[in-house]
Formats: structure tokens, sequence, C-alpha cells
């Protein structure tokens, strides 16, 4: 293990994370943080349909183009490591053996910090059932008992990144990261994901409107600093401090 | 103005900001913040229950009483200044003239951060209303078209500080922060109630307890940096940053 | 003042009362209590749809004849008093003089418990603010400071009770009280509200179905004590109990 | 009264109503309805920094400069009346007088759906206020008494259009409404609004990315109908219908 | 696939869908639409009481028992189709093979509404771990690569119907549903329960004091629309309109 | 089976009981009551950090030391019945096999009231995950055709004892007991965890704090009773009275 400060992203489907935390994960790499992806699965069968209209389509070409596509955002943003643990989705696979493969990452990574799913999404449930597999796992790490000798992990802030329908979700963001010095490389990020075009104006106009919340919450006309690209997040935990 | 940074408190009686950010404000001072403490009203009617029992008391005694005290522990946590706005207790009077007053006092402190009570709160009216108030006026201060010519407010943020029993008043802290180094203070601050005695060790256990949140929330057993005291506080608005 | 338990049931309009806790106020006169009803108004604007489609009809008519009905249901019910403040409907007048004339009354009664509406209540506010008023006035009653000499008020539970759309109005029942035995005494209660026919059926539904649910809480099919007409409250702050 | 069907928008400062809902006043004008909006303020003192900024600015001057831009964005919208109660803002005046006013006004209209702000606002209090006095009014446009004689309101729908960060708000939309064929007024009416350009490409983001909310939550990919423009509206009370 | 409109209910247990959707089912089916009723259990196990308590009975007789209630129920209010899972209860079976069944069930319906229990369900974890089970159902219904070919689900709405104590479910109507014209054969249907007797007054009463709900919110004593008997429900997903 | 009032206590892990309701168990014993605990885990691998840290322990020993604690404590408290189910923790089995021993267990003891965790626990979802278990175990005891012939359950209250960090965990207490007369017991019984040895003071703390609650919510300055120590827990049922 370096001596590096480092981050988890856990992301349920392949592109989860290019949308949701492009732009933080970026950043942190600029930062000087290594960022390790965890796509838990391809998306393969719930978030590819623009592949799957296409005549005498197969599981493992699905599942090989969305690798590719996400292998080449990663690359984009600077991902330090990407890893794809393959555990079908629609619905994910959440048993012993996937819980035993994600602690080991956590406890490889030691993240400074995590990022994951919202807690409600009646939308699409792999996603909140990751959030509640990534707390589960998150505890076990912590476990002096779990593979004793290992190092035990501490108390990285659990960050949810924002979904799709924010106000559905139940999702608040309560910090804004500036990420427009990174913009270029979300943006190209995005485009990477050749089969849901739809969603690269959407995302951009996300990251806009979040850069106009960073500048009100910062002090607005009257001074705020401004931003013009920003991402949300909403912290599970409370932080601990030595001044406000 | 000065080029200090500031912070501004606002307490409905004389006594809460002792018990429940006394801590913040030492430390702050300390840090090189100028604190100011807005006292709304001395308590008089519904906080002084220990003075009435004493026959021929008045109401002008009671004040003058209680404004010692505070007085007193302002002195102790090196506060850099306390207004006494005395608007009456049980109920505050929020009128016109009391906004106006507040807003002057907010703009003339330009404060970084600002504090006050818990959003909700059934035992004591006078502490969620004077939110409400607090949210008023700071909405105030930043028009542009409040006396114009003045220096307008920023947008700093508002902490909910720990209220009397937390889960009654749906008060949830998503900050601690360590205030061990001026625990004294703030201990001898709170010894200057000499009307509430038998509130001294509840707001010691207060801050014991908080301080093993501290530690909880920082990594616990697994390397987490240890607290003997903390203050727990709420943010009404999201943060803006440039790492997470 | 007797040495007898006592209660105050503050009802924004004049039927309010008999609907929504009749059966308490029966039940706890007949188990000893003296229980107070405040009725703030008449409902004279907002509550006497039928009054009001009668030619010729006057404010002081409406308010005469909803004031008979009123006390024609205190005395099937054993009301102890019951006292009109008159302060208008639709607003009610929440000023510095209604809150000193309920402040009076509340220590003057000195309940062991309080009752009143809903916390939110978007079809008439009248409701919601009622119960923030009552809030004000509980803690006002507290203060030692608050007419010195006078004998100040515990903490009284304020239970809520049952608005006419529960769901709506984020009201939730902690507690439901048997009240078969006084049935009768509510049904005739409610028999005097000869404007509001169209209501009494609903609210024998009411108390049927609660009955049902006070079943179902203590046991059911397994041994639970079987209840024919029951009344929900909802209790604001908690209990403190011996044994559980 | 002719027999059309009538809306009533109630904006707390002039130009809420053009972000907010300038494409359901614009839509529902085609469909036939007489939409009125009423201004309670110009919004002269808290949203017209631009203005103020200017040197020898007056009150009047920006109450004047205002309501020129609420007016072009009405006449562009087909807004069917436009009133401006001019009850001051930071904060809005909602003394008795402003009560009768607008119980008058809600009356004269007899609207079939209303619109205001969100239940929650720590940014704007005049937001959250103005939706509490818009719940007050309805309920005393409805009560038999007030102004006997006069037609009293029905039950109107009232929505909470949406604010400028949803999530700090509380706000959850429960309907999106197309508005893509009246996309050009909308935006040509938020070009109206000189002072405040920085939000221009903000609520063109905003209603772009509720199209795509539209599309998903109608069927997405799965046939769900396009919508290249939307806005969201959340209920506050519950629909009756005679098909789901 | 015809060409009619279609709709699915999940029901728990063999008699859910009568207490809390008979009329919704044979309302629809009059306008035309084939409703198709999934039950997930006979409730053989938790809600037989009476018929466990006979003598010698058996699981088989308690099953045959409760289906020919609930198929005579069916045939009262002309469902569709009535289809028995049998995936045991107290504790329901939610394994894959159960999914799978359940998706298959919803592509072949292509219901354009589903309807099912509460989110939250503390006297019954098998209605709320059913809603969950319905939505990921639903989820995986409407992936492209979930047996390819197949006709994919669109975004059909989740309507949450009544659970038996609405408060303690956290489940609030957003729609009534006027079903007076076919109340005769939901009373009906209700009475095939020969087993629940004791619930038949019960939702009687529940839907006499939803018909009184409907014309609340229709517009009451001012020109609302009267229901004799109603149905409520809580929508999971936003709407999309073309008109408010 | 006696004719006693019993009670049943479900531990996630060993100490769980001690810290949370020590002092409820000591005191209904003395009460009369027999208490049962079940602790699901030793707390083997998740809550023995002390014990790890000590070379060449294995999981045997640490079981055993766990258990020895949890025994002296429960001796200490005067619990009449300790069951350690051996589930292992961190994650929890909450499989089939266990579900049938504690649903056995649930219906020897036939509780009057039964005792879990809070709903919501991110840091540690073996908490929440039992009380979800409880909830599954209590309604299947309920059953009658659970193992046909048992005596099944009523409908006992269940408890949510308090969690480590109550705001965090969406906790709100509405009851407080006074534990004044065995504080001796739990405090020894807190002694007796020798491996958390850190957390003595801080549950200590806790109780003297939850006293002063116990006696502000009993009337405070005014009357209320004075508890030296209390507990606080929160019901998950309403209660069903025949008094207010």
């Amino acid at each position: 293990m370096s001596g590096k400060k480092t981050a988890l992203v856990v992301s349920a489907h392949a592109a989860d994370f290019v949308w949701r935390c492009g732009g933080a994960i970026a950043l942190h790499q600029k930062l000087g943080y290594d960022v390790t992806v965890a796509c838990l699965s391809f998306g393969e069968r719930g978030e590819s349909a623009k592949l799957w209209k296409q005549p005498g389509m197969t599981l493992a070409e699905v599942k090989a183009a969305r690798r590719r596509e996400a292998e080449a955002a990663a690359v984009v943003l600077d991902v330090h490591d990407i890893q794809f643990l393959d555990l079908g989705d629609y619905p994910l696979d959440f048993g012993p053996d996937s819980r035993d493969r994600m602690v080991d990452l956590i406890r490889a990574v030691q993240p400074a910090f995590m990022m994951s799913h919202s807690l409600w999404d009646p939308y699409n449930t792999d996603h909140m059932n990751t959030t509640r597999f990534v707390l589960d796992c998150r505890m076990i790490a912590q476990a002096w008992g779990h593979n004793p000798g290992q190092k035990v992990l501490g108390a990285p802030q659990l960050y949810l990144f924002e979904p799709h329908q924010t106000e559905q979700m139940g999702w608040k963001p309560d910090v804004f990261l500036d990420i427009t010095e990174v913009w270029d490389k979300k943006r190209a990020a995005i485009e990477c994901m050749a089969g849901q075009e739809h969603l690269w104006d959407f995302y951009t106009n996300v990251a806009e409107n979040r850069g106009n919340h960073f500048q009100r919450n910062s002090g607005g006309q009257s001074g705020g600093r401004a931003s013009k690209y920003a991402e949300g997040f909403q912290a599970v935990f409370p932080r601990t401090v030595d001044e406000l």
C-alpha cells in the first residue's frame, strides 16, 4: 500500500460512475488520490437497450461492449483502477461470495472516502440494493475478526452520488464539489457512452445547474465564488472537524 | 470592519449559548475569529425559576441577575461582543423593530457562519421561533434593496446547535467539533450559570459523549482520532468544496 | 382548586371536540376527571354552511346557534366546564390578548393532560395554528416569571386528536382509548350537531374502525381484548413510567 | 364571470411565475383557461441586485423596472390578468388587509387550480410564507360566512411549482406537464428578465431535464412519449377520479 | 395480446385484493380493462385463524378453502384472470424462481397500471416485502436483456392500495377513486370471505368514509361531487400529463 | 409455562442487551417478570477488537470470552434465561433455520413485550437487520397455521432500545423508564464488559441524562418527579388503554 490517499466508487452498473461522479474521480486523481472504481455489473441486461435492439445480439457481446465503454471512460477520467465484479444485473447477485470479494476490495483499497447510490430508488432497485450491500461490506471490513491479521478499515465517509431523478429518490445533497477544471474530462468520458447518447446533454445540464447551486451556496451575488460545473453528494455519516 | 473572520450566535435566552456552543465560541476565538453573541432575551420569565422562588423578586432584578451570569460566561469564553436585545421571553417579540435590529447586527458582523436553535421544539417555542426569525433576518440582510449602500450579507452557513432533547426536536448533527482544548473554558462558563446547577453535569456528559461520537466517526478503534469533548451541529445549507 | 384530576381540550371551532374526542371526555368524566373544553371560536364563518344558506342569516345568529349546539353536546358528554373564547374563525385571532386568556385558563385548570388538533392541516389552517398556539401557551404557563405567585403549570401531555383526513395531516395515533362504555353519549353529542348531519355516520364509522384497531393492537385473534368503539390520539411528548 | 376555466398563480416576487410555471401558464391559456397571476411584491428589495448596483437607484424606479419586466413576460405568456399587490418584499406583509385582498381575488377568479411556492425554503422565507398565506386565504375563501352572499370557493388543487434548489426545499414533483409546444413563449418570457440573465440557461436546462423525466415516467425506451421541455409540480391535495 | 387496456394486482395473500382494491378491479373491468390478479400465497398459515381452529385441519384443506373464497370473489368482481403462485406465506418465498414467474406474468399482462401493498408494514412483513418484490420484478420486466425478444415492459404506475392501519404504515393516498357504481360487487366479494366476517363492516366503513373524502377533495359543500363509496391509492411514480 | 409475565430481548451481539436495556431487564425481574435474552451472535468478529489484538487469538476463544462476559452480566441483571443462537456476526445469518429457532423461542416465551434495535443503523447493519428479522418472526409466531397446535403469539409491543448514536439512527424515544433503583446492577453488568471499558462511562452518562429527561417530561421544576437514572425506548406499535 502506498502512502497516497485513496477513494473507492461502487457503481451498480458499468456506466453509473461516469454520469454520477466522473468529475469527482478526475478531480481527486488530479489532487493526488488513487481512485478505484468497482462496477458490480456491466448493466448488460437492464441498461443496454440500444445494443439489444440489434439483431442477433448475445449477452457476451453486450457485456464486452459495455466493458469497453466503461474502460474507455475510466482512461479518460484517469481512474487508478477499475474492477468488474460481473455479478449480473436486474437483479444483482449479492450473495456471500459477492460480499467477500467486495470486502476484500475495500480492505485492499483502504479508501479515505467511498461513493455509491442513493438509499431509495423505486425505478431501479439494483441501485438502492447496492448501497445496502456497500453498508454491509463497509461494516464487515471494519471487523477485527474478519480475516484477522488484515488491516481493518477505518470509518470512511460514504457519499451518495446524484441519482437520475433526485426528488423521487429522496436524495438531498449536502456538499457541492466544483469540477470546473476537469469538466472536459467528464464530458469526454460521458461521450464514451455511445449507447446512451440521449443522456449526454442531460448530465451536462445537471453539471451546469449544480455549478449555479455551488455559487448560490457560496454567497451568490454577494461575493460567492463562481463554479461553471459542479457535482452534488449526500454524506451518510457526520463529519469530524477542528474548525467549522 | 477588520479583516478578521467573524461568527454570530443567536441565543433565544441569555444562557443558551453557553450550554449549546460555548466550546465552538471559545475555540473559534482561539482560531482568530471574532465571535458575537446576540441574546434575544434574558430568559427572565421562563428560565429563571430559582430566582423567582425567592420572595419579593422583581422582573428587573431577574433580568439583571441573568445578564450578569451571561456576561460572566461571555468573558470566560472570550466572546468578542455580547449584545442583549431584550425582546422579552415566553414569548419573544419578533416584530418589525426586532427584525430591523437583528438585520443591522448581522450586517455589522458579516459572519462567516451563524448559529441558532433547532427547527422544531415543542417544549419551548421561543427556540424554534428564533430560528425562523434568524432565517428571515439572514434573507433580509442579503437584500441589495434593504438599506441600499450597506454591505450586503453573503451566504453564511447556519449551524443549529444541540437542543436539550435532541430526538424530540428532530435535530440530527452532521458535524462534530473537537472542543477538548477549550473544555476548561466551557466548563467554567457553565459554572457561571448559578441558577441552573442541575444542568452542569448534564452538559458535561453531553460533551463527553459527543467526544465519543467524534472518535467513532473519525475511525474508532481503527485509527480514529480521539476527542475527549466535542459539540455537534446540524448545517442548514449544503457546503461548497474543492476536495471531499 | 379541588384535588380532582383535570383535563383541558382546546377546540379551534365549536364542534371539533365532539367528533374528535367526545368519547375521551365522557370517559374521563366518568373516571372522575374534571374536563374543561375551550372553544376558540364558534366556527361561525367557516363551519356553518348550512346556516348561511338560510336567507337573512346574521353572524350573531350563527354564533348563537353554534353555541347552543356545542353547549348541548357538552351537557350530553358531562363536560365539567365549557368556555367560548370567541376569537373569530377563518382565521382565528391569536394575538397577545388571546394568548393571555388561554394561559390564564391553562393555569386555572392545571390539566393532567391537554388535547388539541394535528400539527399539519392544509385544508384548515385554523386547526394547525391552534396547536402552535397551544404549545406557545403551555410554555408560557410553565414560566415562573409569568404572573409570579400563580401556580405554574407542570408538564401535561398534549394529545393530538384525530383530524378528518388523517393521512393528509401526517397524523399517526400512538394510543387507542376504548370508549365503548360511553359510546351512547358520544353518539348523542354528535347528534346535537344538526348542521353537520352528513358527518354523524362518518364518525360512527371512525369509532367502529378504531375499535377494530384497538383489538388488533391488544392481541387480535390471539387473545386481544375487544373494543366496539375507540378513539385514537397522538402524543407530542414522551411518557415517563416505572413499568413498561 | 365567464364559463371559461380559470387558474390562479400566486408569485411572491414579480419574476417567480416566469421561471417556475411560465410553461403551464402559456399552455393552459392555449387550452382555453383564463390564467391570472398575482405578484405579491415586485421583488424590489431582495431580487433586484443588478438594479441596485446602479448609482442613484430608488425604490420607485426598481419597482417600476421590475413591473415592466413582469408585464412584458405576462404578455408573452398570454396571461389573462396580472395583479400586483405591492405588499413589499424581504419580508412580505401578510397582515389582515393583504389577506382580505387575496381572498377577494381568489373568489373573483374562482380558479380550477392554484399554484404557489414550495412548503419549505430556508434561503427565502418569503417563498414558504407565501404558501402558508395562500393556504390561509384558500380556506377563508371557502367559508360561507366570509362576505356572505359572495360565491364561495370550491376545492381547487394547489400545485407547488419548482423551487430553485428542489432537494433543499423538500419539494418532490408528482406530475410532469409537457410544455414543448409553448416552450418558445416560456423562453421569450424568461428573456424579459433582463436583470437575471444568469438564470436564462439554468431554467432552460431545468425544462430540458424535466422533459427527460417526463419521458422516463411515461415509459422511456419502452414506448414512452417524448417531451422536449416539461415542468414539474407537487400537488398538496389528493385527486378525485373515475378512472386510474 | 389483445388491444385492450390491462392492469395487474399483486396480492400477498389470497384475500388482500378484495378488501383493498375490489372496487378498482370491478370498475376497471366495467371500463373495458382486463384486470389480472396475482395471489402470491393463499394466506394459508397466517390469515386463516378461523379454519385452523377447527380440529384436524390440514394445510391442503386450508389452501383449498382459501382458494375457493378468492376465486368466488374474483368471479363476483369480474376479474379477467386470477393466478395463484403458491409461494407460501409467513413468510413468502421470494427466491429466483418466484421472481422469474412474476416477471413472466408482468410481461404477459403488459399492465397499464399495477397495484400492491404499502411500503411499510410492521405488523405483516409479507405485505411490505411483496411491494419490494414487485419493484424488483417491474424493473427486470423493463430490461431489454431479460429474455431478449420478449416485449419489454413500459413504465406502468404502481398504486399502493390501502393497508389495514394506514397511519402505522406511513401510507398516504394521493388519489381517490369513486367506486359507487360497483359497490354492490365489492360488498358481495367481501362476503365471499367467510373466514373474516369481522372485517365486512370494517371495510364498508372504510369505503363510506373514503367516499366522504372524495367529496371533500372535489369541492365539498361548494359544489363538490358526491361519492357514496370510494377507494384511496398512493402512487409511487409521478404522472405525465398534457393538462393539469 | 408459568403464570408470570414474561419479556424477550433480542440482542444482535452478546453485549448489546447490557448497554441498551440492562436497567429495564433488572427492573422487570424485580417487578416479577421472567425476562429472556436472546443473543443472536457473540459479536465475535465485529465487536471484539480488544481480544483480536492479542496474538494467536482464535474465533473459538473470542466466542468463549464474549459468552462468559454476557453470562456474567446476565447473572448480575437477574436475567431469567439467556440463549445464544450463535448465528455468526458481521453479517448475521438470518436464514430459514435461524428464523425457525427464533419463532420457537418467541412462542416458548410468550412475551408481554419484546425489545430489539433501532430500525436504521448505517454503521452496523446487523442491528437494523435484526429488527427486521424480529418483525418477521413476531409475525410468523402469530400465525395459526405455523406449527398448528402450538400456542400462537398475541401482539406484544416491540420496544426499540437506544442505539449508540440516536440521531443518526432516526431513533426517537417515546417512553422513559426510571431505573434508579436497579442502577447499581446495570453498572455492575456494564463492568462485566472488560473488552469495552471505554464505554462504561459513556453509558453511565446516557443513563444520567435520560434521568434528566425523565424529570423534564414528568414536570421538571414544577413538580416533576426526579429520576437519577433512566432508559429510553421507542415503541413500534400503538398502545391500547382505558385511561389516558
